[in-house]
């Protein structure tokens, strides 16, 4: 069974340990959806560390939190109402958080955090996004989602979609990908291209992967077609962002082109590159994609916090 | 009994349902004020998400699902720390949340909001206020503490006094009220008016209403006295709050005009239209109000996930 | 046994009373850190209210209550997200309040806030902190530490570094040692020395203290140095802090020019007053006096709510 003491990033991640992520998981549907009481945490104590402004994931993990029976302290605002405010560093504020909590989620705008994080922490770290570089429980959330919906991950067309340079939570869902049989295409205006290091990744890996501008022939031979939304707030230049937005929108007439049903995902939220046309289009899978969300995050809490039951 | 799919206002609730609403938050008066305790809503969760600053609304539905046991996720400040802040519309947002949650709490400035939310939800939405429209869990403690003040709601005297025309608080009571027989006295500066939609209702229900700027003779006849703050966050123009503020002030000395002891309501916050002498007025139930809507809240949340015990 | 009202500060606190509070501290140890469970407040609600930026006050005092098995209703931001922002003062924000809690944790940049609020509310207050009179939670934490890290109090040589003026901390820790056999050595910038009122209290209770600018001769002869930040938010001219910053900086230098090991405090965060260097030092407590503070304030709690064991 998977072992961890710390989740900063799925890199270094065996296929093994992710189907024993996805496999918990799994044993704890029904307890996320509120239909089965399983009190698994009862009386732990979860931080959620928020310096970037979230709705899913810092939601997602205090459900997850709370239907395993846990408890949940969080600074939501971490850069207006914390001491970070007051020119606390990261090192300084986890070596006090530690005292009050027996695991941290951590988002932070700068690539690396979690990682330093952990490396103070007597306590557990789970990454909820760091910089550009991972946002390894979106990236566990995509793939228990491409395997709810297909089955399997194995002999897949994945299509990624949109700023895959900037986009923390491609990285991580390629570097998942990356222990599994898949083909990848990679869709993106110029300049916003799949960082170099995760290409050398997929290349060690034996994983094929194209790079193309062609949307509409990438779509139609996909089975998951991954849409991310252009990272605003990470461009220096806000000119750039007008100069892109809207390059690649995926629509329904794109995907009724193809001859079967395409399984459609997002990480929300999403500004104009998925349209609403798609919403009832039968493999849209993003308004069912959060609730993956949670069942990874009681998983990983489940794993980290050593409670993993041993009938699972 | 009462069955309701969300609350999004007051508008189409019927005396019966008005009723047994009141009638459920009597049996759990002691469990919300901590004395008694009744898990009844253990492992579920309900969502506040709230896009405008709020103290007692956000806390009074918190703690009472706390005190009926059940757990709760929030966004105090969505429009600064969620995804709102990327761009994101309520049909996306709730569209997420429902995944995590059995219940959202909403709060927005544009009128509409809750109503759009609950055709998008899998879960109850319950608005917590809407722009200028209404506020129901607020009209819903107000006839609660009419009826634990007077012991009745039939046959009383009413004056609201303020800014009619922008506080939902007071849309929502006069609607609650229109279902029983009272008689209305509605007394605010010019242009600050109740709106016409709503006093098509009063009229279409025979309820008696009387418009006048006359505070002290409203107040002489009164049952209950109802004041409410001028709403200036609603005003375009900050001119017309310093025209109007301090135009209708409730203070002692027109209260002990009346023969008899007055009931004095306020929502809260009150910013100079209810002095401070009245504080301590045997009539003054405005400090006792906001355990009021731990009891209408704690009841609405019963119905809504349909936990209603047989024997209430 | 001692029995609190409200805790607005430690200057009427007695000798027994402190030793009461921290000895009930050690008997919650092992449920403060989740190694025991015991739901002493269970179905209590406590309100985390923060006019002022906090990480660790606020998140220790809610896994206090957590940990007890209470439950926590918070303002975060109260400034910006409660109704303060619509003009409410603090008396009626706390007679609101005290309707939905059980006990109410107040910080305010208000000299005092807390005594204000003890004064209107139905339910306990405790002080996190009221602009730069006291923050006694945080100075009976300090008294814990001091007393786990040399088993004593009495007797010990103190010393006091930093803006002794603005820091509440340090306050309520020097008027909690004047109970106690303890030598004082003040060390501070001119114009940034121990307020005058303090300085009495000491003169009155025979507690022998020194003030000067030499911190390597000072720390030389101390068993315990506390450092203290400059609260550059307190600070009328931003180049008064300038000019201050850097003076006193606690360095291994200067602590290995001392032949025992000292015990090193600082109420955090710190902002370049305490070298980096001083990490591994063995006798380095400020990364352990947090957990303190979750041991403090659970005592508090279950003092301030009559729960207190009668086996403690």
């Amino acid at each position: 069974m998977v072992e961890l003491k710390h989740l900063t990033g799925l890199r270094d991640l065996s296929r093994k340990d992710i189907e024993d992520i996805l496999n918990i998981a799994l044993h704890l549907e029904e307890v996320c959806s509120g239909k089965k009481v399983f009190n698994l945490l009862e009386n732990k104590v979860l931080t959620t560390l928020f310096y970037e402004p979230s709705t899913r994931t810092r939601l997602s993990f205090e459900t997850a939190m709370h239907r395993l029976g846990g408890k949940v302290i969080s600074v939501a605002d971490a850069k207006t109402t914390s001491s970070a405010w007051k020119g606390e560093n990261i090192p300084d504020t986890i070596r006090t958080i530690d005292n009050y909590t027996d695991a941290i989620a951590i988002r932070h705008s700068e690539s690396g955090a979690a990682e330093m994080a952990a490396s103070y922490s007597r306590v557990p770290i789970l990454n909820a996004g760091d910089g550009t570089n991972e946002h390894p429980t979106q990236g566990l959330l995509d793939l228990l989602t491409i395997k709810k919906e297909r089955g399997t991950i194995d002999g897949l067309k994945i299509v990624l979609v949109g700023d895959l340079k900037h986009t923390r939570s491609t990285n991580s869902l390629t570097l998942g990908l990356s222990n599994f049989n898949v083909e990848l295409t990679l869709v993106s205006p110029p300049g916003f291209e799949t960082s170099q290091w995760i290409l050398d990744i997929l290349k060690k890996r034996n994983i094929p992967y194209t790079r193309t501008d062609d949307l509409r022939g990438s779509v139609k031979n996909a089975d998951v077609v991954y849409v991310c939304r252009i990272q605003k707030e990470r461009l220096a230049d806000p000119h750039e962002y007008d100069k892109i937005k809207g390059t690649y929108v995926l629509n329904r007439s794109l995907l009724e082109g193809a001859s079967r049903i395409i399984t459609v995902m997002h990480h929300l939220p999403r500004v104009g590159e998925l349209d609403e046309d798609v919403d009832d289009y039968p493999g849209a899978a993003y308004f069912r994609q959060p609730f993956n969300g949670v069942m990874v995050r009681a998983a990983l809490l489940a794993i980290l916090l050593n409670r993993v039951p041993e009938s699972f």
